[in-house]
């Protein structure tokens, strides 16, 4: 049995504010974004001049008006799971510290990340045809699912591999929260087991074997002097990080250790591919037996790019590198240079106490809205 | 309901290779020492200059001859559980490879550790007052429980507690397998924890937090440049360990660990206390947060005391250093030197192919029988 129900009815044109506290409202953690999906289906569809495709709980929205360039707004549409502490904030649904509804901080799950940022995409599209003027730059909206799990799941994963075509730009921008300023590319990441191989003996008679707890200790004593480094790609300062994540070795407490293995975490500037910082590691570790057991690439800024440069210009601030892996990467792979833009604290994203102010909002509005309708 | 059954019968009086086959033929692992201690119990019965205690599932038997001397002979009735690998030879019922009972090797669970042991004990009470002739020491039989499992629950540590006084002795001897050669003492074993403390952060931002594993390099370096030291205690050379036998740290695969545990197991000489080890990890690990989390002494070899000077004389062959911890610690507690001397290579203790030669096991008594008549 097909259960059909009526999408919840979003106002998109509200104050932008107001329009997130909303779309907070809808549960949409991961894997359960159907409802949240549905509305902002409904609401795009009341503007004439979009194209929809919708794909799973996943969105595109175009314009076609054959302007000379094309320019990306994405965002996620899930939220990592509700507060598990009670009488956390940062639950659905979301409060107003100071009780007026649009005013001050907003309280909830996805405050930061990433409903204000949707609300944002959601109130360019309804308002960048008013007034019977025109966008300078044709735009994609993105709006997809399964952002906060396995990157297998992902939907922009999945909307890549059915509808590549129609992500393709020349500047992209992820509305995911960065304090109002951009943040550019993103380092890769990518692990590697280190393992040390000895033989077992009773630890009464140690002599019969060899260690390979003892053996381990070159590989920490690299890694702990190793000095990581700061890259300048496409002028932004990338910092890398080279860490043991994890150790574990022995079986026993009477049993010399026979095996050790150290989990390590590189993140590398985007001036390397994940062959490269292979390398790199391996030459660390020279010596020793060194697996690599995940890899994704980072992404380079592109804000050499003109409407990259134009986008920095208009917004101000200095932009930033992005440490973390982010969903820049996949547009990098499609060619596609990416930056992320949206109002919010990136810290607070994931925490019980998760918040905005509206004004940040509002601001984030404000300069994308300045910067399309050049 | 008790169920009341006949302990079952041993001929103790037969050859002492035919009487370990016997032995090995009723299962005793840990905890299951019942039937055999009630054969062995019945059987002693049957011998009229003993003065029998029973405790438990361990029994001491003791001749009461006036004499200037005291001699302790000990052995656990326990085994290890049967091997799990189909097909294994160190099982119950026990198996003679030549297919001639009594000759050549002897297959099956306690082969070595220890019912050859135990059946010299049997042998030596059953025939020590034959012909009239009576042993030049006095004699005290012990017979016990739960050696192979946990320290808590061994039966000659309730011995201890419950009968003290039974086992005070000029020397003991254990019967644990010693390929015939004498092995004096033993080295105690202590165990510590040395652990570092960072700060977690995401691994993208590793600047922000501060590593554990990369913390704990200087412990491994050290344990790994350790060079143990081997000390000459009352003329035997116990040779020590110290090393790292587990490690663990780091909770996911993109946090900067911020615990680190090594665990150390340090074997000492029995020149110094469970507290004089303590202080030679604590100054080797200076600077790091180290932890006791247990601790055994060692047992001096007492190769000086006239008795066990003697025993060794009797023997003939050089005597040896015990590395691991036996219950001879608990007669050096009580004050009474000990030694281990018995029948089978101790290397062959708890494994799928557990043996012994038939006539190691004779030689074991004749050498005791020699001595004892003295």
């Amino acid at each position: 049995m097909t259960v059909e129900t009526t999408p919840i009815l979003l106002d998109i044109r509200q104050d932008v504010a107001l329009l997130t506290a909303a779309l907070m409202d809808i549960n949409s953690v991961s894997g359960n974004e159907a409802a949240l999906a549905d509305a902002v289906e409904s609401a795009l569809r009341t503007i004439p001049g979009l194209q929809l495709v919708r794909d799973g709980d996943a969105i595109i929205a175009r314009t076609e008006l054959g302007r000379p360039e094309r320019v990306i707004l994405a965002g996620h549409l899930d939220t990592v799971p509700l507060p598990t502490v009670k009488g956390s904030l940062g639950t659905v649904p979301s409060t107003w510290e100071s009780g007026v509804p649009g005013s001050g901080i907003l309280f909830g799950r996805g405050a930061t990340d990433m409903k204000g940022g949707v609300a944002v995409q959601l109130a360019l599209a309804a308002t960048m045809f008013d007034g019977g003027a025109e966008p300078g730059k044709d735009v994609t909206f993105v709006f997809y699912d399964h952002e906060e799990v396995e990157a297998v799941k992902s939907g922009l994963g999945r909307l890549v591999r059915n509808h590549g075509h129609l992500l393709e730009g020349d500047f992209a921008i992820l509305l995911e929260p960065t304090d109002g300023t951009v943040e550019g590319g993103c380092n890769g990441t990518s692990r590697f087991e280190a393992t040390t191989v000895g033989e077992a003996a009773h630890s009464a008679r140690a002599w019969m074997g060899s260690n390979a707890i003892h053996a381990a200790a070159p590989i920490l004593s690299r890694l702990a002097d190793y000095e990581p480094r700061t890259v300048n790609v496409d002028g932004l300062d990338y910092r890398e990080s080279l860490n043991a994540v994890k150790i574990n070795g022995g079986t026993a407490g009477n049993v010399i250790p026979d095996r050790c293995v150290v989990e390590i975490n590189y993140r590398f500037a985007p001036d390397k591919t994940p062959d490269q910082a292979e390398a790199h590691v391996r030459e660390l570790l020279e010596g020793f037996d060194v697996v690599r057991t995940d890899a994704a690439a980072g992404a380079r800024p592109g804000l050499n790019h003109p409407a990259a440069a134009s986008f920095v210009a208009a917004v101000g601030a200095e932009p930033k590198p992005k440490y973390g892996w982010t969903d820049v990467a996949r547009f990098s792979e499609l060619g596609v240079p990416a930056v992320n833009f949206g109002p919010g604290d990136p810290l607070l994203a994931h925490k019980d106490n998760e918040h905005v102010d509206a004004d940040a909002i509002r601001e984030c509005l404000r300069a994308l809205r300045s910067w399309l309708a050049d």
